[in-house]
This record gives structure tokens, sequence and C-alpha cells, in this order.
């Protein structure tokens, strides 16, 4: 049985030595293998994964590796575990860990920093300067470190939220969805009670800003987007006003709606090249734009009236500031449903079939949601 | 003589009812006319104007006109006087100023905000909400009130520095300058003893860029351009390498100088598709870009690069937060010599002239700068 | 009938030249007067005043007059209106102003700043350094200038926020007091959600403050007082726990409730020297005290554990930073119900019963508030 | 031979298996004593140290024991090596440690955050929440964890800075008060350039907070006191005034050098209840005083007159904010010379007389600074 040196177990919640895992083969494989459970050290935990959703990214590392294999010419990273968005229950704790006990049930955020550069010093332990070097102690978990597509992952305590008894295993897991939102709101000012906020693009990040907007007093905020189904979704998370912008003059509505002016913040989350100008033609004098999506091609700016109007850019990257444990609380006290967004839920064995609702949009799927408890003892029935 | 109701004058410093002042007559074109020496209400001062600068802005509202003609399609502003970049002597009060006295030497900066919209309030008057109205109280003198290229000009107090009698005239019109520079580095953060900071581009702002983060203590400062004669001004000012992009791969070498990761701080000053390019790349991870420039067409940029990086990019318009205070400090301090980048000097008389080496960077010209007292004078007598 | 030249007025709104209002007399003598109807200036307007709340400011100035008399030894100011918690509807314009029409209900917050000095410019318009000085544009309804115990008052656009229909008059005076726990909540930092939030004395600022802290996501928050009709509002407003100093320890229950380390945020709204030392003490490391109330004397203060602890202080005054505007915001939406604080109404010609009320706690009162509209009518007929 | 596993060293510097150390006895009681020589963890190195100045915290940590021995009732923690402002050479590294080399000269700071509670996690490392717990990571040399009354010590990489050749060990001793100050200037706004400052107290952290605000641009700087000798430090470190408050009334003094309304900054580092009523009462409306001293016992302070001037107060521990690296650059870039302030040295051997200097002022001490190479050798051999 599972008994690492230093590491703290309970037989409330034994822990078996290997465990199931989806891993990369080749582009666009994934393979049910076994594993050895990981081990946490100093201030880290092992997590059960109870539940893990499916975001964009996920579908893009299974297709072509981590973001070094992308982006830095790495070979394709066969055998790594993706997997960001889950939640599950502390099932052992690494050396001198007592900030949690074994049995809470938690939500996680990707990013644990090394904790020992510039920017970690600095709170911005999402851009860390060792990113991908997890032997100066940072982890990206399902990007640059197993992540949560198995039945274990270790994640670092600073990760780590609590989640209440009141919260579904599978709302919990939209925490890191609600945190990337709320992370663009607190870099655009975090106080925006009151102030006009268009999100651009109606995904899941889109959707819950709107919903973490209207839950810390924005007003009007205005989704814009090209399905209607999905701006309705929209409308229930609390957007005052929609503008689907095959209908309607985008940026001119958002002036009438604004008294000429324009927006204060616009939370790009379409990331095209179109939306991107929409975002900077929108936004008026002294506003702020969070760019929460990106084209992959170099995009053409009019960075003229961004500059001329004293407009401020922020890309972000995940979810930092703490920005998961503000979504939590605003989660936990009901302030906003997440789970209008979740469509769709599989147990973890049928992860290939949730993949391909999520990619296709199947059913309309926004949020793909795959167990590993009770759905997920079910489905192993019925293997 | 000019004894306006409510506005305190002095024998000392008489002032003349009309004045002579440039003009715009038809696009490009100048004329020196004789107009009602303006009058200052509450919170405003008359200076005369002893010597002002010229700016590439000053040419393209010569050319072009003001903002709401360039931009706007208002139509060509003429009788419109430009100039920006000036300082003078206090030659009268409007009702109830006190924070002035007659005889102060001042120098100016170009907004006086509304002090009644929303950002004004929020204390970001470079980005007034009611810009190019004088009936909300909008000033931005040059732009869209009456400016310096004239013997007097009316401005609210708060554009006005006291400049300590150690300090030029000529010196003392570079404030402006050097207060975008400083208003840029403010946004960025303002702490930069210690980080690595890039200026792209050495014209003026760009030069007191690198001026300013030498003085409040950045390292290593690094400025790149294609002049050599500039990039060695450049190096005067406390540039502690410069790289011309002719000769070296610019993000190569910043990212040598800066322990592989790239720049803390960019402060992007040319406004070329080029370079906004390189300012992304060479900025690390969680960095910043001051945008000081722009071109004037929309430019193709590797926004992707921007966002998975976590890099915010602020596009400054003038001189706010009450930087040209600050910048003038450092310059009474004599913590930089700003006055390296004044080139040449002309009478107002002299304008058309002073524009041309402007303009055409006659002689390797960078700051020309037009006076008004003694130098007048004596062209005055040559007329 | 009243038509200043430059002010526009409505035949819908016809405006009295002479109004009826409270002055001060002599130390606690209030005298219903007759006085001329103020006039709006450039950026004011003339705000038709519907009802207004009482504060235990108006009291100290009613017995002591304006703070210049209070503080600076500047005689008694008789003839002077006080009341600044008000709202009413807009009934003429000053020159050049189209920001508000006439008709349009608004509520108030006290301080316009002149706009031209240090502390305004850098947006912070409560600590202008022309306070008092109404020549310089400075204006303190209720305080330096007068307020709303009246018919009558000028308003500058900056201190208007727009009420909805949805709110009642008696409701649209509670914004000023909530926004000053705003203002509180903001210098603190904002981003409250999730935070520890401890809120001491269960007054009309300090429950407020629970409604403002809970409605932000913050969690715990905590009340303290001694009163437990008012702590029993206080978790009515949201409090998750109250604590009656008179039965609990309350530094070792407030860390007993934050996981033994203390506080991240206390409000302090009592002002005593006891409740002072307990909010040092029961702040937690790098954590932040907001001090909204104060001892008339000097108070004995362990300085050393708030130095150790790197603990921030901040002494607020009023309600800036656009607070009011944020605090409607949230009342708009209907996130906290602030009427639950007010306990009496009564109409304007009744004043001297409604303060009575007011600094008795008659009945318990907590907001007293006097209104000007049927109910002052039916208060007309009954004299 | 000193070779912990997994610690890399150098044959260039070899390190002994055991060092000379001066360890607290009783109280009061410093003993030259053998112990083993420090290993470095990950992320940590292993300095020898080749100097160390006295700071008058050492005196309180050898007079009543370590702060959880002063504040908590822990015992006298004998054994223990107090010390904190050193400087050293590299002589091995931690596991995996590449950013430093063995051999480079390193400057410190005392506080290692945990890197994993709220406050560092936000860049408060000086906060962190389990300070006084070595276990959780948190180290605070010289406070909590062995400091540099030694030959070697283990320093974590984030409290390292790197000390130019062109500066001397002594002199890099500094580095930790002149972070100190910096820090404090840091938490006020940093933008000090042109703003009014008022130093309390001309000790080490009082004469460089001078030195430091002056390098930033602010003037005027203001030092008070009331040695005359150590005011005529402060005026060659840059102050432009200095007031003995035996002589003239200081709060009357700084209001007629601020235009007559107080200094925008006050950095208080005399810690009396006296100077801590005059910081309140010299700060102007919406000024900031930073507590950087204190004393003992609790202090009657003028609270009324902060709250009603919305003053903010900033309670400051140790040197955070990575304000040691910004001290450095402009201690490196020669913006100010610290050794004025440096005014005697001892070898390691002697200092029980060092500390006996440094506590009785013998001579006019004000930073006594021991030494631990040639001098130290010499001192040696005199033994």
């Amino acid at each position: 049985m599972y008994q690492p040196p230093g590491v703290k177990t309970s037989s409330d919640l034994p822990v078996p030595d290997l465990m199931r895992a989806w891993v990369l083969g080749d582009p666009d494989q994934l393979l049910l293998r076994e594993k050895p459970t990981p081990i946490p050290s100093r201030a880290e935990v092992l997590v059960r994964i109870d539940a893990v959703a499916i975001c964009a990214t996920d579908l893009e590392i299974i297709h072509a590796g981590s973001p070094a294999s992308i982006q830095g010419g790495a070979p394709f990273n066969k055998n790594f575990t993706p997997g960001h968005e889950y939640m599950g229950t502390v099932a052992a704790l690494g050396p001198n860990v007592d900030e949690f006990r074994i049995g809470e049930r938690v939500s996680v955020e990707i990013h644990a920093g090394c904790g020992q550069c510039k920017r970690c010093r600095q709170g911005m332990y999402t851009s860390c300067l060792n990113y991908g070097r997890p032997e100066k102690g940072h982890r990206a978990n399902g990007f640059t470190t197993d992540g949560g597509f198995a039945e274990y992952a270790v994640n670092h305590i600073n990760t780590l939220a609590r989640v209440p008894d009141t919260m579904s295993d599978a709302e919990a897991t939209l925490v890191v969805t609600a945190g990337t939102s709320m992370y663009g709101l607190t870099e655009l000012g975090g106080l925006v009670a009151g102030e006009s906020v268009v999100v651009i693009g109606p995904g899941p990040i889109g959707l819950l800003a709107v919903a973490v907007a209207k839950a810390l007093g924005a007003s009007p905020v205005i989704l814009t987007g090209t399905r209607n189904k999905r701006l309705a979704i929209g409308r229930e998370l609390g957007a005052d006003r929609v503008i689907n912008i095959n209908d309607e003059d985008v940026v001119e509505v958002v002036k009438q709606l604004t008294g000429g002016i324009g927006a204060d913040y616009v939370v790009e989350c379409a990331g095209t090249e179109a939306t991107l100008n929409q975002a900077i033609h929108m936004t008026n004098r002294g506003g702020k734009i969070c760019l929460a999506a990106f084209p992959h091609e170099a995009a053409t700016l009019d960075i003229a009236h961004l500059v001329r109007n004293n407009i401020y850019a922020y890309g972000i990257r995940g979810e930092g500031r703490s920005a998961t444990h503000r979504a939590m609380e605003l989660m936990a006290a009901k302030r906003f449903d997440a789970t209008k967004i979740h469509t769709h839920t599989f147990p973890l064995a049928d992860l290939p079939t949730a993949l391909r609702y999520a990619r296709d949009r199947v059913d309309d799927a926004i949020k793909v949601v795959v167990t590993n408890r009770k759905a997920d003892a079910i489905a192993s029935a019925a293997e």
C-alpha cells in the first residue's frame, strides 16, 4: 500500500501504489494506463481526483503536446497526463503539511510558482520565470506536470481552495474557469461596481466573466457573440444586454449603451482579429482591455486608436492573484450559478467520448465534466 | 492696456491688449498675426511665453489640423495657434488665483482636464472624457485650445510647474517631453530601480526616457535605434548599452543582457510595426510595455506572445499623473542633462525656419527651440 | 420666479426665489427661516431636496458649528444650513451643464473638491487641500457650504448619482452612509471576496460596512458591539458572526474564527480607545485597519504591535473615490437592504423632533429620515 | 571537509565542517563557540560572512532573546547566533541552485518567507504568516534562524543581491538598513520626486531614508532630531533642511517649509510618543506616515487629527518588496554615500567591543561593522 516516507496517509482513505491515468501516446492519441501514484513533497498534498472539466487547452495539448512542445520545439511529451480543471479529496499530506486534512474536498488552480524568482516574489506566480522547470518548484498541472485525467495528482497547497459541502463536484471544477475570469477583472482594477463591462465571446471564460462582473456590481454588463443559445445563457448569468455581432454593429451599440463614450472595461475572450479590434474601438478613453484569448496568427490591430485613447491592454495567463479563492467564495455564496455552463457528464473511463463532445460541441456542449467517483464506479461496472 | 475685470495684473509686467501669434492658414501654412491677448478665468493665469520647443505633433497639426480635424472629420481649424512645449512668465492672474505670483517663471504641461468627468475624478486628466470641449473646462493647449507659438497663452494652474532660477528657458521647455517619458515609467509601475528597461527609438521622448529611467535607478537601461549619432546621445544620457537594430539582432541581444529572460519594461517610442513586435518579443514574462508612439496604419502584431506571457501594454497620451512635476524635480536637481537633445534655437519670428529644421532634421536637429525674449528682440530688430 | 442668468430651469418644476431652510442660531439652536434659493454655477445644479437623513455629525455641527469653528477657532457660523445625507430632484442646471436633466432623482455625496489642488488632481477629492474655501471651488455641503435641511441646495455634478425608480427617497439618502463604508473597504484594497473582515461598532456606517463587505464576498464578516438589538440587525445585513464585547473576549474570538491568525481587514467604527486597541490586536500580520471613527481625546494605543506586525491603518474622511457610485449600484441591484437601518421618518418641519430621536436614540432609533415631499405637505397642512 | 550530499562546493573556496560562531548564553552574554557549518537546502546557499553591521535590534536580542522570547513568552533561546546585517561570499550551493555561483559576493535581506502562506503569495514576505516556523520554510536570519555573527550562514536565494566589485564589504552591509528605508518609501507610494518628505530621527534608518528620498528626487527633504552631529550627517546625505526639535517648533517649521499645509510623507524613525504626534500633526491632508520605529509602551496619540485629515499610517517591519535590490542599485550607482553612517570597524573576535560601541554610542558611533576577512585574520593573529 502507498506509504512513502515522510508522507502522511490515513486508513480512512487508502491510496493504491498504482493508479489509472490517461496518458499521451502519439499526437491526438490518449491511452488509459497504470502509473505509480505520485508522491507529494514539502508543501504538497496528494489529491484523489473526483471530477475534472475539459478545457479547449486540453484538446490542444492532446493534439500538439505541452507548451514547450507547441512553442519551444520540444519533442511531443508521450506519457504525459493532461487535465487541469479538476477537484477532489485530499488523500495524503507531504512532509510538514498541516494546512489541510485528509478527507477535505478541494478545488485547484493550475499554477504553483517556484516561489523564488522575481515574479513569484512579487505575487505574480502565473508569470513564474521558472515556468516549466519542476526542479525549481514550478508546477502547472496538466501543462508541464501531470494533471487531472487520472485517479490522483500532486498539488502544491498554494493551488488548493476548500470546497463547501453545499457545492457539487462538478460545480467545483468550474472554479478554475471562474478564477480566470476573476483574475482578468482583478487586473483591470477589481472595483467594477457601477462600471460598464463588455465581455466578448460567450465561451466558458466569457460566460463566467459575465457572472463574476455582475456579482461584483458591474453595470451594464454586455455580452457579445455569434451564437444566440450561448448569448441566452449569458443573459441567465447576468448580462444586462447581449449583442449578436452578426445582427448589430457591436461598437455602435456599445457606445449607445454607455452614453456615447464606450465601455470602461472590455474582457476579450474570443481571440480573433475582428474582435480584438472591436475591443479597441469600444473601450472609452482611459479604459482597459483584458486579453483572455488570442489568435494563433499575428493580428492586424488599430494600435493608434489604443494609444491615442490612453487604453491599457492586459494579456492574462491563467488564474493568478489567488483569484480562484475569490471566485470560489462568490460561488459558495451562490452569487451566480456556474453550473449553467456545465452541459454534459461522463465517467473518467469515457474520457475520449467526453473530449469529442467538447471538441465538436456535440449537443451544444459547453463544459463537459468527467467524474471519477460514483459515476466512474458505474462506468467501471459497465466495462 | 490689458486689464480685464477680475484679472490681476502688475505694472512690473505690462501686458498689451493685442499680441503677435502664429496662426493656421491653409494646411501647411502658418501666418503671423495680431490677436487679442487671451483672458484667464477662474483657476487660470496668463503666461508670457518666453520659449517654446517644437514637437513632431506640431508639424502634424500644421499639416492636418487639430485632433478633431485629423480623426473626427472636423473642418481644418484656421486661425488656431499651435505649439505646446513652452515655458514663460506669469503675467496676469485669473479671479481668486493665489497659487502663483506675477513674474514667476513656469513650465507647462498640455492637459487641463475638465475636473468633472469620471476620468478626471480618478486623477486621469489626460484621459478627460470632455477632451476638446473647452466649455466643460477642458484645455489641451496647442491641440484644442490656443497654444504657445505666440506671445501669450492662458494656462490652468494645474498645468504649471515653477522653473528654478538655475534652469534656462530652453531647458524648461523640455519638461513637457521629459514629463511624457516620466508618465510612461510611472504607469509601468514607477519603481524601476534595478529593473531592466529597454527604450526603443532615440527620438526626444525616447532619449529622455533613457535619462529618466537611469535617474530613477533602472539597470540596465538599453536604447535601440538606427541612427548612431542619436544612440551616442543616448549613451551620454545614461544608456548602459545601445543597440543599432541594423547591426544586431535586437531581441537576441536584449535577452543576452537580461539573463536570457528579456526586459522587465520596454518603452516603445518608435511606433513601427517592426519595433512593436520587437517590444513584445523582448519583454519578459509578466513584464510591461509602454506604447508612447504608434504607426498611423493598423499594425500586425504577435498578440499570442503577449497574452501567453502575461504582458501588459499601456498606450499613453501626453504627460499625466503630474509627471511633469516629477520630471522638473529631477531636472532641477541636475539628475540628467535634458539640454543634450536641444540642438537649435531661433527667434519666434523665424518659426517657419525652426519648423523646417525640426521636420527635415536639418543639421541633425533633435529639439529646436524658439525663443521670445532677448533673441526675439534681436530678431525683431532685424526685421 | 427663480430664473438666474445662465441657469436653465423648467416650467415642469418651478422653483421659488425664496425657500424655507433650517439655519443655525446660537449653539444648539435651529431656526426655520426663509433664504434666497441658491444659484448653481458652472458644473453645478440646483437640487430640490426630497429627503435627508440625520447623521451624528449633524448633531455636532448644530452644537458646536462648522469644522472650522470646532477645530480652528472660527466663530460659530450662524445662519448656516446643516444636513448632508440628502437626495432630491434636479430642479435647475448651471451654465453648460448637460450631464443631468431637470426632473432626474439624484443622491449626493458630501465632498466636491476644488479640482485644482494636488490631492484633487490625484483623485483624492475628500482630502482637498482647499477644504473650506468655496472661492477655490471646494464644497462640503452641510459642513462648509449650505446643506440639506432646506428645500433646495446647490450641488456640483461630481457629487451626484442617479437614483433608480425602484429606490425610495428614504433609501436613497442612505447612499451617503453606504458610500463611506464602501470608501473604507476601497482603501483597504477593494478585493475583499473571501477575506476575513471585522466591523467594530454597529452604528450606521458599521452596519452598512457589514452589508457592503458581504455583498463583495467577504467571508467571514464579523460584527462586534455592545447592543444586541443592533448586532441582530447586523446579522440581517449579512454578518456571519456577531460578538457582544461585554460577553466574549473579542480578540480571542476573532482569532478563533480566523484560524488563529486574526482578521485580514478591520473596519473600526466605534472610535474608542478600547476598540482601537482591539482593532490593532485582532488584525493579522500584514492586515489592514480602516479608521472610520475616532475618539475626541488622544488615545493610548499599542503602536508597537501595529508596527511589529506590518499593519497599515487608514484614517478616512467621508466617502471618496466615487464610492457612493459603487454603493448606489449595489443598492440598486438589491445586494443588500440598507433600509434595515432606517427606523423613523418625520417631515422637514419636524426636524427638531427628528434630531431628538437621533440624538437620544428614542425608540431605538438608528437612521432618522426627514422628508420634504408628500409627508412634508401633510405636515405643513397640520401646522 | 564539508561536503553534504546534494550540495555543490568548490575547491577554490573550501568550507570547514565546523565554524566559529557567537552564540547566546544567558541574557546579555555572548559566547564564541564552534558549531557545525550549516547546510543549505533547495533554493538556499551557504554564505561565508565577510562583514556584519550591528543594529539596535541585535542588542535587544542579546538582552532579551528572539522575538518569540520577547513577545511570546518562549524561553530565552540559548545557543542562537544573532546578527542580520551581513554580507559575504557564496561558498556552497544547495540542490538545484544555479542562480548564484560560488565566489560571488552578496548582500542579504533578513526575511525569507515560507512562500506558501497567503501573505507570501501576495508578495508580502516580511509579513509571512509562518513567521518563526523554519519547518514551513520561513527564515529571518538573526531573529528566528541563525544569523551573521559567525563565519557562515545559510540564506535563501531570495534574500541575496549581488555586490558590485566597486563596493566595499562594509558598505554592502548597509544595504539592509537602506533597504528598510527604501521599503518605507515604497509603501508610501514610491513616487516621491518633488514630494515633501520629513524624516524624524537621525538614526541609521532615518539617515538613509534621507539619502534614499533625495536620490529618488524628493524635495524638500527635511530631517528632524536632537543631536546636531547627526543632523549634520543628514545634511551631507541630502537633507535640504534639518530641524533640531529642541531649538525649533518642528511642526510649525515643517508647515512653513511646505506652503502652510504640512508634508506629503513622513518617515517616523524615532519611535517616541512625542515624535509620533509630531508626525501626525505635520502630515498634510491625504498625506502618509511610515512608522519605522515604535515605543515599547503604548503611546497616547491624536488619532482624531489623523482620521479627520485622511492620513494613512504604515507600520513596516524589515525590508520587504525587494527593496534591498532597489537600495543596492542606487548605492551601486553612487547616488548616495551610505558609508557616511559607518563609523567604526572591529574584527569578529572583538564583537563584544563592537557591541559596546554601538550600544553606548562610544565615540559618536553610528554604524559599527565587524569584519571577518583580512581584518579578522589580523585580529586572530593578535589573540
